[in-house]
């Protein structure tokens, strides 16, 4: 990669802008740039498109309206690299992101330090408060794409049937047992969930409002993997009285036996990291597992999935941890002592809630209403964080 | 159709039940043997089927367990007229069952007066408690499918490019007017919802549970074809900003720019009812969006879609009233004067609350249980009636 | 069905239209209403579609230019059953053919009766010379059409789980054993083929020209069930170099291990005929293999398909025989002691030559061109006739 | 790319080795890495795989059954670069060859340099006749591939909405018309076809056989871009009486209105080159045109495709002349003044022919076998060389 011409900054807003962007930089590293080229699903889409449209999202949403004499540095990147925000314009076809070979990944680079130093330059200039906004928000964006990036690098390593690895040495089994699970109680009633508005949260984390609960228990650590072998010996994968009526049609059409990167070898199952395949470590929490397979676990294990609310409100008293992925692990680790180890960031837990507004949600006006007001349907809620959110980003 | 040798019953019970099947037979009445065969689409099932699986129903979880010496009718109609319930066997795959000619209509409803005279038997010796909780369920759903006959024939016969009508004479534009909409206030705070436990009601109606509202308003009566015309005139399929995003997705691709079963002709908008095409009637009820349409339509007025809750703690002050398909009209009339009327029947509402079990909802053991519980998920809830609805049946 | 009020007519060119006209009646006989208007897959039609586009080829192309003062037996029927005849004007697609209840067989058949009567009114004023040659083609489209309908209910049939049979005791095994196999010699040299010119003809078995054929030899009855049984068990379905690399993709792809209509039970191979599921008959010629299975056995068999110009050259010293759906068989023969018996008219047979006009071939110009000529590629060749050849029609 | 470690070789066997083999190098040689990985679509492959491909055939073929000692390269890369042998073993899906970033491009390019030194040495031990002639099919090989390196290539670079150019400054629009069109006459009878056995060819150009020819005449030379223009500006793709049956459905369905990889602008049409995109050229060839497309056209011409044995006949008193590739052209050349231009290799031409093997056509026994054989089915033939064919090649 081509060596960083931007400066370094002095004040702690630019030296935090820079952590950032160089940590997009450094989840790279480890990969060629046929590596960083290639999307194995529509669902996906290459790193190289990631590093490219988080710099797209700050060309344009704060150089472009705040930078004096403003020119983008390649006219067309904004088509090739605009993800969904009809308010700019057209944009190239999602499933399409992996037919592009030019830009290269040095032209790539290139445009992010371009870009990067006439964020630094306009950062001591200060930013309206307007322009403050967007630059917060660039950020936690950029940050959110990181944890795409490795989902997306460990899918599309996948598909290789040499099985490689993103890096060595990353995502060993542990060598500890996972605690034992404790139920915690909640005693309902009247509750408050939603962001209190102290820092920053995106638009769907508030405005604050009210819930009523009913009493409920909630698990004290995530499912381990241990845990979730017995139900598939249980026959999890075969009783469809388990199942939700689409979940129980994916088993049958797709042929699931297993969670996604679970494959069987020699008679035990192995799991895909991003160190490559290992056995499946009994202690570690369970991972990639779809909403219809927590939901059939929960059934066998004669639990539910909890809402979201009820997740909140158990999480507020934890502190989160999300810091792994900085750490170098790569993967899910074994739950620690905490109370509700649930929501330390190993790994993002399903609830039973459906993505929708909260009470009072209104979408910015302007192309960044776009963000998450218009996904709000069709998916369910994921709560927490896990291995692959960067440090800083959990909430 | 031949003649019906079921023995006139005399109680009030069988002679309940003998009018639920009657208005069955009698919506299929309009059709030929033809109509009832063929099936416009995988969501949809052709009248024959409706008319043999609800007879199934009562065969299979009525009589095969209640009657002695139980035998059924055909061997391989519980094959082919199962619908979803796992735990009672194979069945024939939902997308084909447009392709079995045979049995005959005509069998099929040999088939359902032989079950009618073997359930009217067993009526007049009595109903243990169980029996008598799937005598209650098999009318409902009898009911259920009545709804379902309407909703496919009306599809079916919307493919035959002559655009036939279901019955001559039904479905005529309304002359009267649509009253004012005005907006009822609601205080929120903690409220109960969910059945009571007095009468009969889906297991998916209940438990009663308490829930938070927030204050709120919600619209006096349904919007109207005149209404949904106007956001239709300003752009309402061509302003991405009105859509989330797979509402959106569907625009584009599927080239919405009206409901289904309206059809541009010479400049207006016509409307395909069971009564054959006409032109849209500006006071009627619009009917047949989806909820994304819905859904756009409430952003574009300035509104949202009410919860589940919501709408029900204000429809509970109004009696429903679903008669409207036995009253003979086949088509959604005009909102009445009622406080809330759209309460009253006229057409299925969509909220913005997806199909989750209530707190403390709990499946029935066995076959039964799949009835509704393996399909909360990946739908939106309508909440109402509709002019289809059979009378006694809306709740 | 209603009675026929078309009266006998005197001459025999009458009486030869009635009776092929009647034929088509007659094969719908054993058919509900029901099982007429199903269409089973894309590529099939429902019955009553092809008594409707029948009769549409005579209004539309010989009562239309030639009948004082015409008008359609109704307006629309003309978009509804036009097949393919671009230059006709718009058409329903094919594959929602099986969507359309009305108009019901009963309307479709008092279209034909009308037809019918008007018809033959006008053979009895006369024919101009070009109304004749459509007269003609019309009876030999009809004729193509019978073979049609036996195809496309068999296939409609075999989608019902109960096995349902056209007509009881049809399609019975055989007590005969087949002759032996014996190999026919011939020298090769320039050979004339193609119709020449004497008699009805499609424009596409023209015109007579010739080809050089090198010395070869034909077997002299088509392949057995009994010798494709040995192939089978031989795995032939499992052993990739028999087989062309799309024929080896669909048997990896779809799972073939057996020809269509054959299924395992019990051990045992049973045939699905149009007089139901039976014990395959080991003498009978083997039929429903695609051209892939065809080529694939004969790899096996040390053999070849033979070009078309070779099996014609051959089979003009035996005379057509293809009269067995008349006799009431329904299904194809064992076959008989003529030195060629492959071409008196039990199975269609495959030949290696892909379907393109003969030198010399001009399509007729106007909408009756496109009746062979626009299908002429990405088609093998099939010569012969089958059982299901009307009398009269094999050539 | 790595330096060559391959020693310069001293008689002419080996250098021709080298060259062709470093021809392949040198087409990948403007490309990145990037551009070497990506699939376009499931009939292309990367050019990495190309690369790879022709490698293992060498290793595969030759070395493995001939190397004293022989081990692979690497263990797994038979799996990856297997094409379709299916007699060599299980193989990576077509599909899924954009998928594998691993091994890079230059791990490949390893792989090329330790087979050419193993190649190299085998040739200084000398080959046994077996050993030569897999030794000769694998240069044809080779050269069949670089034509699909720049076909594939092409269609990459076509999907990236820069439309990036391959290498700057080819295919420039050449200054010179086109020599008028000719009719060559030819008076048919018994011809001999097919090769004649001196020097080397692939399997399916043989045996020698003799065919019947009618009378015929064919154009001098390739049809041009301004002769296909006029084409379409007279309706060609309007006129469905101008299409055979599927032609027509793909226009109607896909939308065609001109060849692949021209694009109206402004007005104009342009065409995508391997030097990006530049107005039409009247006078050049016009090409990729599909076997639909070319029938189309000559239909409306008023003429007809020649069969594959006509065009032989003719072509046979042509010397080929392919070397346009070599010459830096990149793109179909301006005919020339030699009698029959169609043969000289400016590009492929469509027969009316089905590919099926000649009289007397047997597979090589063994997984070479597969090379020619199991393709002959559901392909139209194309004869002649385009300017991608390497020179040496065209036959």
């Amino acid at each position: 990669m081509p060596a960083n011409p931007v400066p370094q900054p002095r004040d702690a807003r630019s030296q935090r802008y820079l952590a950032i962007r160089e940590a997009s930089r450094a989840l790279a590293a480890p990969l060629s740039a046929e590596d960083c080229a290639l999307q194995s699903m529509p669902d996906a889409s290459p790193v190289k498109w990631h590093l490219a449209h988080t710099t797209w999202f700050f060309e344009n949403f704060l150089l472009a309206p705040h930078e004096p004499r403003f020119a983008p540095f390649h006219p067309r990147f904004g088509y090739l690299f605009n993800s969904y925000y009809e308010a700019v314009g057209a944009r190239h076809p999602r499933p399409l992101r992996g037919l592009v070979t030019r830009p290269s990944l040095a032209e790539v680079l290139e445009w992010r330090a371009d870009v990067d130093r006439r964020v630094l330059e306009m950062l001591e200039r200060g930013l309206s408060p307007a322009a403050h906004d967007v630059f917060q928000l660039g950020l936690h964006h950029e940050q959110q794409h990181q944890e795409l990036v490795l989902t997306d690098v460990k899918h599309l390593l996948f598909q290789n049937p040499l099985r490689p690895s993103y890096r060595e040495g990353v995502a060993a089994a542990g060598a500890s047992a996972a605690p034992p699970l404790r139920w915690l109680e909640h005693g309902g009633g009247v509750v408050e969930v939603g962001h209190d508005g102290q820092g920053f949260a995106f638009d769907n984390e508030g405005p604050r409002h009210r819930a009523w609960l009913d009493p409920f228990r909630i698990g004290s650590r995530p499912v381990t993997c241990g845990e979730y072998l017995a139900f598939m010996e249980d026959g999890g994968y075969r009783r469809s009285d388990l199942w939700l009526y689409p979940g129980w049609a994916a088993v049958k059409e797709q042929g699931w036996e297993a969670p996604l990167y679970w494959e069987r070898s020699d008679g035990a199952w192995s799991v895909f990291t991003l160190g490559g395949s290992r056995e499946a470590d009994p202690a570690e929490p369970v991972c990639h597992v779809s909403w219809f397979e927590a939901d059939a676990y929960a059934r066998w294990a004669g639990a539910r999935l909890p809402t979201e609310e009820e997740w909140e409100v158990v999480a507020r008293s934890e502190p989160p941890d999300g810091a792994r992925a900085a750490e170098g692990r790569f993967h899910p680790a074994v739950a620690g002592s905490a109370p509700f180890a649930q929501a330390t960031g190993a790994v993002w837990q399903w609830t039973r809630s459906a993505y929708a507004p909260y009470p009072g949600y209104a979408p910015a006006a302007g192309a960044l209403g776009e963000y998450n007001g218009k996904f709000m349907a069709g998916q369910m809620v994921l709560r927490g964080a896990s291995f692959a959110t960067p440090e800083g980003h959990a909430r």
